[in-house]
């Protein structure tokens, strides 16, 4: 639809210049669309580093304690949430130089449309110049054929009635000049403005479409970015279930386990008759006989 | 499974201080967990108004121009992500309270287990007394015996014989003494011990159970505000493929437009006759005849 051929008529014919402003917003919107990629992308880096920390945070916690193995779940998962992030301020540092791409050619694009509306400037300031000529010219008319009127009432010589016919007369011939002049510049008016508006509609169009592919691309970076999240989300889920109590309990015990061998019982016999023994070899003491876990003392416990 | 009441035994008996050790490491992972969601929410926190900051920023974009409505998608979307963040952000405080209480709650157990586990930490260090006494009691027990055979093989009198023999007799009593000590105790230390252990394990048990509610809530949480953070990303993307780019030339041509009646041409014998009907008439030259919009000039265009 050639909706800027059509509404921007009207008196005064001002059209023209509302749309001039209007196209020339086009790099002002496409500026402030850099500007807000750029601001997204500084917001995603700085989340990206805060998890990047956080990650820290989760590698520093107690390796001691059954809870232990559960840290690095939340360090995976940090981890990937910065990448994650920090994949998205790249996506975004590229979309923002596709925007600012854009917006020199769109320069270059205005710049060429200014020359081409240059006839239409024209056309618009001579319409309304012999605009203001008409009023005069017909106010000239118009006090000449009272004046004729008025001799022609007050029976004057017929000298002075030729005199004031002729002036009548030029002063038709004048006024009739000065409609032709504003019909023929009207009609240059409304062919150059008509093609124009048909020019800046089109130019509009194309920025319109283009700010949208702009935009698809916006969108489609940070849905990438969410499903990936989702992702890291359902993993740590996942991973949290994986860890079971049991599993933790197990781990510790098996890493940080002393022994699975009780101290035994003594038996006296058996314990002297084998120091007698080591003794006629003349062996130490404490050689053999009873392994030593049995017989060694417990080192001395205390609640710290 | 009794994790804990196996893997702790062996050599020096140092199993309980270690168990001990572990259940300490509670509180530390909880307080280390309090930290690592506080920080969470810290970074939310920001990220949601880093979000608020760059709604004000779409909204500051220029009203002029076609582009201008898709400022309220962006606007629109900022803002409501900004919220997502900060519903997260109060979730995590929610979440936050729960286990600084958890953790106060924790400490009172602890206390109590510290308490409950008092007999076996002295059965431990009765163990370790009783067992250093006995290398010393078999050491003399043996000298004792070897005195007695080498007085044997000397032929020594009846009389030191006897004497030998009698400290000999002593010597097995006091080992014989010192073996039911140690057995006594290690009987002791065992019941105690595996006390304790079932003790330390059952709390484990219920500390992991209850950090695993915890990072069960932390998960939802996340994935809450996941899933309307998507919404918001459908919204946006939705938005902005409705406002097409015909609708966006058709708003602007509707709200800036100056009119959709062209400039008409003039004809000069209506123009002209008309002015003489209104001189007749003795009123304004501009009352009627022609709608004004067709004669008054239009104002001055230029490019700046």
């Amino acid at each position: 639809m050639s909706y800027f051929g059509e509404h921007f008529w009207g008196d005064k014919n001002h059209g023209f210049e509302v749309l001039y402003h209007c196209v020339k917003q086009g790099p002002v919107a496409t500026k402030e669309l850099a500007d807000f990629i750029r601001e997204r992308a500084n917001i995603e880096e700085t989340y990206s580093k805060a998890m990047a920390k956080l990650s820290k945070l989760a590698s520093n916690g107690t390796p001691m304690g059954t809870f232990a193995p559960l840290w690095e779940v939340f360090r995976v998962s940090s981890d990937k949430l910065a990448l994650c992030h920090l994949e998205l301020t790249r996506k975004l540092h590229d979309l923002l130089k596709d925007v600012l791409r854009y917006g020199e050619e769109q320069l270059k694009t205005h710049k060429k449309c200014k020359e081409e509306v240059l006839g239409t400037v024209d056309a618009v300031q001579m319409l309304s110049g012999v605009g203001q000529l008409l009023p005069k010219s017909r106010e000239n008319y118009l006090s000449r054929c009272m004046d004729l009127e008025r001799l022609r009432r007050e029976n004057t010589s017929q000298k002075e009635m030729d005199k004031a016919e002729t002036k009548s007369k030029k002063a038709a011939d004048s006024l009739r000049r000065s409609v032709d002049k504003y019909n023929s510049a009207r009609a240059d008016f409304e062919i150059k403005m008509l093609d124009s508006a048909l020019r800046f509609q089109a130019m509009e169009e194309a920025h319109l479409q283009h700010m949208k592919a702009l935009l698809g691309s916006y969108a489609h970076s940070v849905e990438d970015t969410h499903v990936q999240i989702g992702q890291v989300h359902e993993e740590f889920k996942q991973n949290v279930e994986n860890v079971t109590v049991d599993m933790l309990l197990r781990k510790f015990a098996e890493s940080k386990g002393t022994g699975r061998e009780k101290p035994g019982p003594l038996d006296f016999d058996a314990y002297s008759s084998a120091a007698l023994q080591e003794g006629n070899n003349e062996t130490s003491p404490w050689s053999q006989g009873f392994p030593p876990s049995r017989i060694e003392p417990s080192g001395a416990t205390c609640i710290c």
